[in-house]
């Protein structure tokens, strides 16, 4: 099941990008990894020229960022601190990578972008979004993804999905309410500039994921 | 010598804080590591209870930034990355270290503090410094040094002592005209705004810089 809130058609001819962003999003045990393939698999038996990466990372110096994001601390990580690494990787990342491969004509495909950030650090950690969006504008300019695709499923059934996993990151160790929160997030986002957002029921079989992202992505595709 | 633009004296009774703040700065070769270590034992010996720290850095985890900050590269560093990866470690120094210090009655002694991110990163790099004051209010509220020594040299003297040391990082590997602007952008903060400032001549004698010093702390003490 896809559903956008409102209906409205993707602003698949009003992008000024040569090529499309295209990034994804969804809370712990959303299947993530495995849609991330299979949406780089169909674009590219589509010819769509992609470029996959993600975030926190994507080069080195904003890999480097990312372990120390993740990495479990005795020390207590600041808010602040937290959100202006995630700015910095996600400034080194724009510059080396994405703005790059959009230049060229590529598509890029991103696991995370901004939207994380006010799901995670706004609405998970109660930073304030008008700090997040200071800090997009001065990182970002006016460069926003075309598409992002939420995948969406209940905390309850992804956390227990994620717990399968070897060994939980600094963000998998959160509680309950931190990724209800986060949601919620994703959700408040989603509502307030419905066209760029697609949502998808993750709860769903994969095959039926994966047949509504066809459908999301056929929507993008010349 | 010892000059601060027009004579004010210290705001020593004026701080909110229990504690002083002390930050002392410079370009490559003026002999701060030496400098530091003077200021140290003064204020010790004068039973001031003391944190001596510095930036980039002092917590893990700000420490850990500065590496990746002066680390040489093959990758480009995006200015705005640079930027950010400073207040971030700024904004965890601040959190975890600084602020508890001088809430427990503690001075302390910074080597590097907000001075060199508009001297460096602004005056040198040549980013905006409206761009810097929105991180500086974000990152530290109203918190500001009490006083700010700059140990000021000529830069061909300063490069010529620096380049005695056994490696260069990523910051002293940049040219003369690199750091003749940061030098004239320290120059522009004491200017803007004398009261905090004294700049001391970093190219007398050592124990001529010493006394000198001696003199501005002096000013500072009960």
């Amino acid at each position: 099941m896809v559903s956008d809130g409102h209906g409205a058609s993707l602003q698949s001819g009003k992008s000024s990008q040569p090529g499309k962003f295209i990034t994804l999003e969804g809370t712990e045990g959303v299947g993530k990894t495995t849609n991330l393939e299979f949406i780089q698999s169909y674009l590219r038996a589509k010819g769509v020229p992609l470029c996959v990466t993600r975030e926190p990372g994507g080069t080195p110096l904003a890999e480097q960022v990312r372990e120390l994001l993740l990495a479990k601390r005795d020390e207590t990580v600041d808010e602040t601190a937290e959100l202006l690494l995630i700015f910095a990787a996600r400034a080194q990342h724009l510059n080396q990578v994405i703005q790059p491969a959009l230049a060229r004509g590529e598509w890029v495909l991103s696991d995370r972008f901004t939207d994380a950030t006010y799901a995670y650090q706004g609405a998970g950690r109660g930073l304030s979004c008008e700090v997040i969006a200071t800090l997009e504008q001065l990182v970002q300019g006016e460069l926003r993804p075309d598409l992002t695709i939420v995948l969406d499923i209940d905390v309850a059934t992804g956390l227990a999905r994620a717990s399968q996993r070897a060994a939980l990151d600094r963000f998998e160790l959160e509680a309950v309410e931190f990724f209800e929160a986060v949601r919620q997030g994703y959700q408040a986002r989603v509502t307030a500039n419905p066209d760029r957002y697609r949502v998808v029921d993750a709860g769903q079989d994969l095959s039926a994921v994966q047949s509504d992202l066809k459908l999301v992505l056929d929507q993008l595709l010349p």
